[in-house]
């Protein structure tokens, strides 16, 4: 089981970048074992950072160039291969590192990611996925982004991809899966999703249950773990569920702080409210992750902080020791 | 500006029926004037339950039969025309009242009111639209399921609509009109989404300002208060809130009352909890609004109780006050 897991790290995207990635990679090997890290950046910069860590498997790559949040992916693409983000991408290509993760720019990251590592044998569409809280423990929702027009096979494809991440992630659960769709018995849901239903129950797998149709009011309740929608249709839902959920808790803390009663009994509650926030806090559920690809591409948010890093790290070495695109080969 | 305003009441329809739709006129009654209810449904129950109350002005109609919440809307349509529903919506099509409400079967509804009522010239597909609550006030969200698949002159009708819907519910407002989207620079939106975008640009409108697109975690964030989508989207963008919306109240309040510190502090910010509950309370947002037909026709929650049908008699009336209907024909 604990093999030696290499990620190479992209140290130059997202905000506050090397030092929050840094200082992830110190907290992620605080709390593991066997794990190496390939770090591409300013080596200057880093070694600066690394400090006094002698007790870190590392290689540090140095790079000059970075590809800058405004860049398209197409600008990206053409000037790109002597960045960190390329060049740590092509550590996994060549069979140097396992895995590898970026705060950089997403588009970027996928067509380079393309580009650079093949898609999965019968696979046609990679697909984003991220993780995110329910009632009893966590989700996978995909596609979020990468496809806005998906086919039948393509949102089957999504259902195995994010079954086996589910099962990589969380070996003792079982994956159940649903397609996202509006669901009345009048207001019927799209030809596609529709078709895509009649096929699914055909599948006989061991290594998820498919549970129909779920609309956008159960996504959180638990009934089901891995969530399969249109690239169009799961941005729309996880931003709406960001805002939804930024939204309810600026307005609770109005509540809480409108006047001086508020004020202390806040402070009495605020154990209580730490335990909320801590339920949902944006780190634990940090980043997405590219499924299609040969390796495993991991997307950190560009304005995490190394916590947020480090979670992702987590998430890095999950995929591998769970032995991710096995699982999506086999199930195929 | 205080005409009097005449409203068809589907006395049957939603759980606790007629109980719930009786209180909530009463509940209506007394904070306005001049308003007159035609109730249609069982004349026996009805009058027990509108017993010593003299100063409301209303009519009760007779109905033997109910469109039950488990019929197809095509069941409904077929043998439902002496239902509470059907007669309710057909005294608006013959002039007697100014606008129909029910808290019955949405897609018998939906149906049933396309039987009897002219679709608005040059609309081509009635949309359902909602309120919302954003950070600044209040939104009108369309279409919410009426419609699958959407062309671009759909979108553009939504958007003239749903501002003038707007323009009715909240006169002192300026409508500010956004197409949801998924949006970065590299992963663009649908076709129909982006040529409705060229096309809202080029309308000069005075009713309503054109904001572009807007992603899904702004769309509680108040710059905008009027979001346009297909139904599709519209539906899993609404439901997703409202899922998100339940599963973070719930978190918090499992936080609040873990433990004894917990539930004594929550004692003390009760009035504070209060004030936020208040401020997100659904039956503030109750029910839809189906536009598109040459009068709007009202659907309250089913599972709503007496204030929040209450409160969609508060909508009816202001769409009536606010000359809704005169306002979309301008504007088209």
């Amino acid at each position: 089981m604990n093999n030696k897991v290499t990620i190479a790290v992209d140290a130059m995207g997202g905000d506050g970048s090397p030092k929050k990635i840094i200082d992830g990679i110190i907290d992620h090997s605080s709390k593991t074992t066997n794990v190496k890290y390939l770090i591409f950046g300013n080596k200057k910069e880093i070694y600066k950072l690394l400090e006094k860590k002698n007790n870190l498997s590392f290689e540090v790559f140095h790079t000059e160039n970075v590809v800058e949040g405004k860049d398209t992916p197409l600008e990206a693409a053409k000037r790109g291969k002597d960045t960190s983000m390329w060049l740590s991408i092509q550590s996994v290509k060549d069979k140097k590192a396992d895995i590898v993760i970026s705060a950089g720019n997403t588009g970027a990251l996928l067509v380079i990611a393309k580009l650079n590592l093949k898609m999965i044998e019968n696979i046609d569409k990679p697909a984003l996925s991220a993780i995110w809280p329910n009632k009893k423990g966590m989700s996978v929702v995909l596609d979020l982004g990468a496809n806005i027009e998906c086919s039948e096979k393509n949102l089957i494809d999504f259902a195995i991809m994010g079954s086996s991440l589910f099962k990589s992630l969380y070996p003792h659960q079982v994956a159940k899966v649903a397609l996202l769709n509006i669901g009345s018995e009048e207001i019927k849901g799209k030809e596609v999703i529709k078709n895509t239903y009649q096929k699914m129950n055909q599948i006989n797998s061991k290594d998820f249950e498919f549970k129909g149709f779920i609309e956008g009011n159960n996504l959180m309740n638990g009934d089901v773990n891995v969530i399969v929608a249109d690239g169009f249709t799961g941005n729309v839902a996880l931003k709406t569920a960001e805002g939804t959920a930024n939204f309810i808790t600026r307005e609770l803390k109005n509540a809480m702080s409108g006047n001086l009663l508020g004020k202390v009994s806040s402070l009495i509650n605020i154990k209580n409210l730490r335990k909320f926030k801590e339920r949902l806090d944006p780190r634990l559920y940090n980043g997405a992750i590219l499924l299609g690809l040969d390796s495993a591409v991991i997307k950190s948010h560009g304005a995490t902080d190394y916590i947020g890093f480090s979670n992702s790290l987590t998430v890095c070495e999950k995929i591998i020791r769970g032995q991710l695109i096995n699982k999506i080969k086999k199930n195929l």
